[in-house]
């Protein structure tokens, strides 16, 4: 037996109607797959299961915003910089690759090994000597002609910050709330390795959690702090319970953690095995642009080891202030006071008839900037950013005037916890984590062991025996349970098909459709 | 009073969090629609609906592929040459639009409007001379450098029929079956009109459901053939019985008015209002590339016309022939014999050691497409088509020979009919047809009487009062309710909220989830 669990796994998710390479009549591309009939409804069965956590029991709202993303939003949010890996590129073979996965020791950076001439071309050897950043965004243009540049969004969350100022509204000013897009996200890898955990386009569900920074806090955190979580913070694993973590400051605040704990359960629901998850505290020097912490949700691969499969991430007012820079929109929260107050400020004036004439087109804007705009006693020339540039406004277009105002509360620039989950990595790792090899009668058979609440097919109907009674009962039964909305599978030959299960299917999966405990 | 229906709907869509156009703290862009918390509910409410009409009830299984498509799929899908939109641009006013828009007299042809100067530009008033089809698929490239060209799928039914070998064995080699795939669909339209109704990016449910072209028909169509549906042959409209129309030969076969039933019962359960609802014969110049009949479901709009929602299709055997031509896999079906038979036929047998040096890497996908082909005594020269051209194979590649073989079927390409919905579409209608305007105290008020089915919210729970208890036991409610996968909606202000609804809104919209009957 020379396959591995990965092989064993693809070999049945193929064979099954599970998940297979995509294109392949076309001869493929790497990075994309299909979902055939079981994995599309496994796939969906995870994907309401989420909801179960978020929609429902967390009380998020959902929506849904287009896959096609106008660059000005991921040129705000940092994207269009930001988001990049390191490639170099083999003149002679004429190949790219990721520079990363090039890297045969650990201890050396992409910069250090490029320096030492070990960084090497995998076909002919050659040592590269520089490296440069490739975004990763599919890139496209909306309209005719040359048209309006967009990408194809690497996650759902801009849908949901560009958004802000309405969902801030429709929960009627309040907070914290949460907000959840569950949909494709894309990401064009160099040369993506590791099979169906690094597609091309996958499957994401997010949550994008607005907070008050001065009360990052759950009001269901008392109810779950004494969960024990299993960390590890680089160095050692150790199992904590939220309560103590938050305490020892292991994790920033509370919001976080009560987020780690909804993941974990989430994952326990889907059939994830409790012994093979840790949580991973990202390092100071693999946080993504936008974040203050991150911890992921980590499993074990027999395959591939630990991987990824969620990140619970402190984004701070990261984003939200990006587009409230790049777009002047008024994306602030209020915090009311208890009392309204009199209180005596700096304002800058901005004076329409001079900005009008310089600033044409953008002066609107500016307006906007600059009434929202803190005035404070080191502020020495004024500056805004248009179009990614920053602008000195000359002084003759605005006054600073001190007035005396009554404020009901102040604004501030909400901060947003994010768990992002993958779920092409969830799947995988559910069909993993569950699959069973056994013997019966020196057969052997391979199995999937799935939840109940996952499980792509809940019923099978077999008549077993070629009978026109009991095959029409059981077209009945089968009829009645879609009835009531639960998925069946009818099949008249299956009792036939059994028999002769060992000439088709060398190794023949049984229960498909059998629960977990 | 100024505001026409559409204003208004669109108005409550965007005050309410229904749908409203994306990017626009970017100056938004025509064709890009974000659907909020409630419509993003009922847009999931509407496709799980369809699933029971699809999945549950007809049995279909569903697929999951990606967005993203290899330019090889719609290049034989015929999509890259036909998928396109007479274009005009106007020089001077430096834009493009799309020739038919402009047409102001409905006699005429683009073609001989143009000749007859009767095509002018909105803007400038000049005559335009000529017109040039441009492809309306988003396009893009997959990997490093150059990459590999793919295009934003035009409809999701290419993923269905490039699985269709799969999926034909995994329904254990019978016909027919349906797949069904609920994803989103892409058309780069030139100047998009017409608002929500015709967006760039878009969600479609579609279903492929293959036949046997010597059986199209249903096994429950003697069940519902007395159902009366309301045709419009573009002559004129008149109500007929599904049966009658299948024997007097106005739809060509049980299948396709199959699937107008199953239509015509999920748009009505959806809350589409019967009286302003009717089908379409395509006539035959207006069918798609890949359609022998259509017949599409129209909805009246007061702003819009009759606008098609959903398109029922007959493709023959258009999609997987190409398929099978351009990537000589094997995608036919086989007919059993009642009992085998001999027969003697000629057959094709490739020359390898010929065929090998001439066509290299094409050698393997030629012998395929030969031994595949049917020898006719009609047949003078070979020909294959390769990458969109046809080759020809010289005589020396391969022997004819009459072989005596004992077949127990024989090959066929199935048929496939398709009804394909546009949810964004039904969406709206959903909206226009239940919405409601009336006063009360001589207030007035807009309202949406959505079904239970499809409404966003099933429940709210407002204690009214502000009273600790009461409120306490509105959260308990609202919790159980979530529990048992109800979303409710909680609100403890709205009692007051209430009181001061006239001057927050000038048109209060209540009972959202208010169910119709």
């Amino acid at each position: 037996m020379t396959e591995d669990i990965y092989e064993k796994i693809m070999t049945l998710a193929k064979r099954r109607g599970f998940i297979y390479p995509s294109f392949e009549i076309y001869g493929g591309i790497a990075g994309f797959y299909d979902y055939g009939p079981l994995g599309a409804q496994l796939k969906q069965n995870i994907e309401n299961l989420w909801r179960r956590f978020y929609l429902l029991n967390d009380t998020c709202v959902e929506i849904s915003t287009p896959t096609i993303t106008v660059s000005e939003v991921l040129k705000a949010s940092g994207h269009v910089e930001e988001f990049t890996d390191l490639t170099v590129d083999c003149k002679a073979c004429k190949r790219a690759f990721k520079a990363e996965d090039l890297l045969t020791d650990d201890t050396l950076s992409v910069e250090e090994a490029l320096k030492e001439k070990k960084l090497k071309c995998p076909t002919c050897g050659k040592a590269f000597t520089e490296a440069y950043p490739t975004n990763l965004m599919f890139s496209t243009s909306i309209g005719a002609g040359e048209g309006r540049k967009a990408f194809l969004r690497p996650e759902t969350a801009q849908g949901v910050f560009t958004n802000f100022h309405f969902l801030y509204r429709y929960n009627r000013e309040r907070l914290p709330f949460g907000v959840i897009q569950v949909g494709r996200g894309y990401r064009n890898e160099i040369s993506p390795r590791q099979g169906t955990l690094r597609q091309r386009e996958f499957s994401m569900a997010e949550a994008e959690i607005f907070f008050d920074p001065k009360y990052k806090t759950h009001h269901l955190f008392d109810l779950v702090k004494k969960t024990k979580i299993h960390l590890f913070d680089n160095e050692k694993e150790f199992t904590i319970s939220l309560d103590d973590a938050v305490k020892k400051q292991v994790i920033n605040n509370q919001a976080l953690a009560y987020y780690m704990y909804l993941t974990h359960e989430f994952l326990l629901a889907a059939g994830v095995d409790q012994k093979k998850f840790r949580f991973r505290k990202h390092a100071s020097d693999e946080l993504a642009h936008y974040a203050t912490e991150c911890w992921d949700a980590e499993l074990y691969s027999e395959r591939f080891g630990w991987i990824e499969c969620v990140g619970i991430a402190d984004r701070s007012a990261y984003d939200l202030q990006a587009h409230i820079t790049a777009s002047g929109t008024d994306m602030y929260a209020i915090r009311k006071f208890d009392e309204p107050k009199v209180v005596e400020q700096k304002k800058i004036v901005p004076k329409m008839d001079v900005l009008g004439p310089l600033f044409k087109g953008n002066a609107g804007k500016i307006k906007t900037l600059l009434e929202t705009m803190a005035v404070t006693d080191s502020l020495k020339k004024l500056t805004v950013v248009l179009d990614g540039k920053t602008v000195e406004i000359p002084k003759n277009c605005y006054d600073i005037i001190l007035v005396k105002e009554t404020v009901s509360g102040e604004k501030f620039v909400p901060h947003v916890i994010e768990p992002s989950y993958g779920i092409d990595r969830v799947l995988y790792f559910v069909l993993e984590h569950n699959f069973v090899e056994t013997t019966k009668k020196d057969e052997e058979y391979r199995m999937l062991q799935l939840k109940p609440a996952v499980a792509p097919v809940k019923v099978g109907v077999f008549p077993l025996v070629n009978n026109e009674e009991l095959s029409s009962l059981g077209k009945q039964i089968d009829a009645d349970l879609r009835d009531a909305e639960i998925i069946s599978y009818y099949d008249a030959c299956a009792g036939i098909i059994a028999i002769s299960a060992v000439p088709i299917t060398p190794q023949p999966v049984v229960s498909l459709w059998h629960g977990g405990k």
